[in-house]
């Protein structure tokens, strides 16, 4: 019976897997749960009895691809480095779930506006946590002074987060960058600026 | 006769404007035709002597929303200004089409990617011009001495369609900073870099 339990897990993991692909490609509401079972070489029957709903399959890729990108991010921020160390390594560690976990980022950061009620409010406190802790991050710069104290918080930290969410619209794993290079090309020109270091007027 | 083609032409007009919103908000896969039709209270019979197939519809959104953003900043690569100068009107006008058509800005960064065959083809190529036009301002910057030289045409580029993108998703047509002030302080950030300008390690 164990290994009864422990193969059907395998099954269930190939199914939100599939699912989670299918969502990426066609978005939540162009997948059926016929495409699934079709992805995945199952009757339909036999899928009900590993999912009850397509809403519970997005609810789990969601919170899974928040987890990640958490996980990712908590070693970072409490690092003892300066902290523009620390937002090079945020951005390494975003842009690392992106790569690794391209379909969980794209179900999380564009299919989750279709989850609804309680669902969707705790996954919007999560992305929310996750924003704050990039602030976090820059506030401790402004702090440190590896930042300049007349930078934007907000727009500091929503420049980090545009560049790595809108990642999963553009970045191929199988490309010539790493997502550590990545990573590091935007972080390099969003620290150091695009101006001339010497400019005065910009 | 005259009267009643433009009456038709502002009923469908309303139409495929109510559409947009709809696939702002529910993705094109979670619209039906049902839905349009009660949004601009209209049976399905009336609705389909205005729109052929919703696929029509977000064709027409898409191609609406590439224009909005192409004619926006067409002006802005043709002025005679140094270019760090057209990199902040460039992000004005992006923003300003996101501010302004925030459901066809909305459509055409998302949405596009459920347009099939030729017509995701001729989009697809049309978001490469624009993008080709922003690396184009990052060029001109790095010969006129505006930008570093050791600028990476292709990631600074990035940078700001980054920024300019991801907004859709969080601007805030009501908020207290209007597109204008968001630009500007995007492109100061970008231009100017985070640390101090003294700053020699980075």
């Amino acid at each position: 019976m164990a290994i009864m339990g422990a193969a059907s897990g395998r099954q269930r993991e190939r199914i939100v897997s599939a699912t989670g692909r299918l969502f990426r490609d066609k978005g939540y509401h162009g997948t059926s749960m016929a495409d699934i079972g079709k992805a995945v070489g199952l009757e339909k029957g036999s899928l009900y009895a590993h999912i009850a709903a397509k809403h519970d399959v997005l609810r789990e890729l969601v919170e899974r691809g928040a987890a990640y990108f958490m996980d990712a991010l908590a070693p970072v921020a409490a690092a003892r480095e300066p902290s523009h160390v620390k937002l090079r390594l945020a951005m390494r560690a975003h842009l690392g779930v992106v790569a690794a976990h391209p379909d969980l980022a794209a179900v999380f950061l564009q299919e989750w506006r279709r989850l609804e009620g309680e669902d969707r409010e705790r996954i919007g406190k999560l992305r929310d946590e996750y924003e704050a802790i990039w602030r976090g991050l820059v506030d401790e710069g402004i702090c440190d002074g590896t930042l300049r104290p007349d930078v934007d918080r907000r727009f500091a930290a929503l420049l980090f987060l545009s560049a790595g969410n809108w990642a999963y619209q553009w970045f191929d794993p199988y490309g010539a960058l790493s997502s550590h290079d990545v990573a590091d090309r935007f972080t390099d020109h969003i620290l150091t600026g695009l101006t001339p270091r010497t400019s005065v007027d910009r």
